[in-house]
């Protein structure tokens, strides 16, 4: 089986576990200090805050700008990306409002205005590409990086645009805990809110004095002492995925580029077709994966949201689309087993 | 310092660890398999699930419900209780009812009446202790277990009344993965709901379908391999609590019982003789806090839900009580102390 995801785990791992054992510290600890100095350090932002995972890292961050606007409570996102992305907004008791992609998975923000409902803009680095930002001044940002990890282009490093940027160390991303996930902020405010609503919307002191609404969104110690030997692959693990991207547009004759690769999209002529070489590609012991979802097509978003547009971009990549792995420990041998199938299924 | 949570960590916990690492299955992997079979097990129950903590299991417990009863979206939840249980009503998107308690910390169903807009009864078994359940057969029963697993009445098991039960692993309760949560549920579509609710609403296959709204709950293999070193743990940790209680009901002059202890709870004539005593205990280097609040009093929950009723108990009760450790590693000298110290705060 060539699967999706992997997971480096230097022998630093598991002298960092074993020390949590003996100081019986595998909650709250000192890893997870040191995890978070780190990748603030790593990204050159003032505060990073360890999650139990990316999906909760993108709750608490909208669950922290409502605490700060609570009289906006909508929010501007792609209509194609991952389902987890959009759940987030309605977890954190907000309104979606989704705008379509056009060219290069990007989102059109020509199709939207805000209003003053509007809480934030929320756009992914998706499938580990930089992905473009509009530029209202008096709307904040909040960035999901959560593919893309360590990703930069030439004017920004993916996360600190904003007022905030949450990234995820599921297994298929750049680097793991198992799961885990991460905000950084420069904003002292962002940052003292985010670390009360993740604990329950306490107060830093001990006297269980409660503040804001809150949620449990605390890393343990066991995954930070993972993620701390971790921190300083990052780079090596997305230059060993953008060469196995280029390999993978050598053998196809295909022109794919991200800063941080999460997989290796491709289109198909149609829904059959894309179908039809997962199918291929499942009986060949290859991982693959339909790509995101148009989420406005998802009858359960319709049902409680009714009709929320017309999406025809998102709709045709999430219907025609599929990605297979791209991550640092697949050999040549795997890329080139993986694109044989793959020319096979687009003749 | 004498602390309210403590953490017993086996040599099979760091077997288990040091396995995870070889096998590298972090993420989701056979312990989190083996761990929920342990503790179905235990309960006597169907099916147990592992969630990455006990508000998310609360959580996840609400938004299955929901997603079986879509028109229903109020839950009855006793007023004195701690945040996380309420916050878990309000992050699945649901209105919480309070209802006052009364005598023993026990909820005053007499005060309310279910409507058919009602969801359920979310009673939790409180400080380790039984909670009274209500007889209404149409209205489902959600058990917040998570601060008094493996506590039994003659009648029952704690979590195993209603329809699921939420149990949490956080270190002050009786068995501790750092972080952890548990749901244990005999209903095989609430179990199939619940799964796909906390993996981001998937099918359980790998298509990457959705079809209800979700969240990330999940456990990491790492959390569920301490997890199932201690299993066999949890009665032996609940009879050495017990046996704590029974040594400060005995030094102290009390009378405080629960079947799973979670912490020793101490009324007093006023707020300002409770928060003398805080500071005394503090002083002392002994960890206590104020007991759980009045949540309807918390000017976050006023300011969205405006007033929410009268709550003359949980206010007194929320207002002037502490708790102080209870738990299995203490010795009789730290009770000792801890009761000469409170003995002093009670002249």
């Amino acid at each position: 089986m060539i699967s999706l995801a992997t997971a480096d785990i230097p022998i630093k791992a598991w002298l960092n576990l074993s020390k949590c054992l003996l100081t019986k510290r595998i909650g709250r600890g000192d890893f997870v200090k040191e995890f978070e100095e780190n990748m603030a350090d790593y990204f050159g932002a003032k505060y990073a805050i360890a999650t139990c995972n990316g999906t909760m890292a993108d709750t608490v961050m909208l669950m922290t700008l409502h605490e700060m606007y609570p009289d906006k409570d909508q929010v501007i996102l792609p209509a194609f990306t991952f389902v987890a992305h959009s759940n987030s907004v309605v977890n954190a008791g907000l309104k979606p409002i989704f705008v379509d992609i056009g060219e290069n998975y990007q989102i059109d923000w020509k199709q939207v205005i805000p209003t003053d409902k509007t809480l934030c803009v929320f756009p992914a680095n998706l499938l580990g590409k930089s992905c473009q930002i509009p530029s209202w001044p008096e709307i904040p940002i909040l960035e999901d990086c959560c593919e893309s990890m360590g990703g930069s282009t030439f004017c920004r490093m993916f996360g600190t645009e904003g007022i905030a940027g949450s990234f995820s160390m599921f297994p298929s991303h750049t680097i793991t805990t198992g799961e885990g996930g991460l905000i950084i902020t420069n904003n002292s405010e962002f940052n003292e809110i985010a670390r009360s609503v993740m604990n329950h919307g306490k107060f830093r002191t001990n006297d269980f004095t409660f503040s804001y609404f809150g949620t449990n969104a605390k890393m343990t110690n066991l995954q930070a002492a993972v993620g701390c030997s971790l921190v300083e692959k990052i780079d090596e693990v997305n230059k060993k995925r953008r060469r196995n991207v280029e390999l993978y547009n050598h053998l196809l004759g295909l022109n794919f580029y991200a800063e941080a690769p999460h997989c290796y999209p491709i289109l198909y002529p149609s829904k059959n077709s894309r179908d039809s070489a997962l199918k291929l590609l499942g009986y060949n012991g290859i991982e693959a994966r339909k790509l995101m979802g148009c989420i406005p097509e998802y009858e359960f978003y319709q049902k409680r949201f009714g009709d929320m547009g017309y999406f025809p971009h998102a709709s045709l990549v999430a219907n025609t689309g599929l990605f297979v792995p791209v991550h640092q420990n697949l050999s040549q041998k795997d890329i080139k087993k993986i694109c044989v199938v793959l020319n096979a299924t687009r003749q």
